[in-house]
């Protein structure tokens, strides 16, 4: 089964509805969803768009930003991801990602809101697993440590998902967020069981002035996709094999034009 | 005795000899140097004009840019790296700083050009031994790895310096470039004996559009620096805290003002 997946972030535009055409006229058989655009669609409509053109939802997007100090905001953000875990039951996703959250405004104690993570993960898993939902904790590039994403490196992830059995909190492998890490190759082994997604976008250079809007389509930067798929193969891995790209030359392109794109990059960076 | 240590570049429109005026103003007793600007004013005058001020240098910036495949240019980057030595002797400078360098251009092989720096690195040790001089290596946030520096932790940076006697291979402990590592504090106290040089500045958000210029005075962002400065206290470093701010804002400012709330920053978020 073809693996490669669109994540409709790549093609910004593109309504639910839109993307699962796109997907169809190119051939994808997996998508990944984001909330937002879910739920301008509706739910319930959006998994029977994806359900009616045998698409398969490879991650729904997002959950976590779960750092907050205990009170009225920390179980906002707890039911918010409680939300989010129906909505990726009922899209029938491989899994509900989770960027965890940056520091609370005003704070410096990194420790304490890594703590908080890993006690907000601990009070999501019972509601996951009986909505048979898998939790995908995503380390991101140090770069957004401070506003979006204390875990930082796949073996943080690792031992923060360590506590809960494989099937109910993976971890997320995206290119663009750990392929600078020295211990990297190591970390993926370890993931054995743990890979609930695999992403890839590429790092470039210049740094783009936006640094949200960072990522570069696959063979435009720095990295060697081939050994981070052959890593992750040999973890044993062998779903889907996602691409998000938050880029604003990429965005500004004509959709069909960018899966074309990313279907060719694909075949020459990722396979082989 | 006061450690506190202007780098020069965080009063980046100051020659030589201004900063010096400037240190002397302030009733600073370490300057650290950048290459650049001691050129300009010619090394011996340069260390002339610091020892008649009666301060000493905590560090010159910097030599490093030794990823290129062997080959003419690696050739000219370890000569212009022997040159650097000689000018730190000449300065008695406590280290001189490392930066290693990005990923040659087209290439994607990231272990290939960490295990160069490596090579490079052992080339070095004996000049540097033979003129008095130790070799600074500075883990590099990971948001340089592509285009600056390949050694990104620093675990990374104690794994290389190995080898080599600690008084001839030390490393850079800079708040900006490790604050976001999980494994920091261990790695701290890993560095013991081996830590060549101190610095501060803080990690700000929003991340400004120049990633070059995204550091910030201590107390503008997310960083714990009593943190941090307890740890190098723990693992037995008592020399001079250096501050290296690359900020547009700051640059902007009259450079006697930096230093005044450089120092007032100092006593509040570094101190105590």
């Amino acid at each position: 089964m073809d693996r490669l997946s669109l994540n409709q972030r790549t093609t910004e535009r593109w309504s639910v509805a839109e993307a699962v055409d796109g997907c169809v006229r190119a051939g994808l058989q997996w998508i990944g969803l984001w909330r937002e655009p879910v739920q301008a669609c509706g739910v319930a409509e959006a998994a029977r768009l994806v359900a009616d053109a045998g698409l398969r939802v490879s991650s729904l997007c997002r959950g976590g930003f779960i750092t907050e100090f205990p009170g009225a905001a920390r179980e906002a953000a707890l039911d918010d991801n409680r939300r989010a875990i129906d909505e990726a039951a009922a899209l029938g996703a491989d899994c509900l990602v989770l960027v965890v959250g940056g520091l609370p405004s005003g704070s410096r104690d990194l420790a304490g809101a890594r703590a908080r993570v890993a006690d907000g993960v601990a009070a999501l898993v019972p509601y996951a697993e009986a909505a048979g939902v898998r939790l995908a904790l995503e380390p991101m590039h140090p770069l957004y440590c401070a506003d979006r994403g204390v875990l930082s490196t796949l073996d943080q992830a690792l031992d923060m998902a360590a506590p809960f059995a494989p099937s109910s909190v993976g971890v997320v492998v995206d290119t663009f967020h750990v392929w600078w890490d020295p211990t990297v190759e190591a970390a993926i082994a370890r993931s054995a069981g743990r890979i609930a997604s695999f992403q890839v976008c590429d790092w470039i250079t210049p740094f783009p002035a936006d640094a949200l809007l960072s990522r570069g389509m696959m063979g435009d930067g720095h990295i060697d996709f081939r050994h981070f798929r052959r890593l992750v193969d040999a973890a044993g891995f062998d779903g889907p094999i996602e691409v998000e790209i938050f880029n604003a030359d990429v965005w500004a392109a004509d959709p069909d034009e960018v899966v074309a794109l990313m279907r060719k990059r694909y075949d020459e960076h990722v396979l082989g």
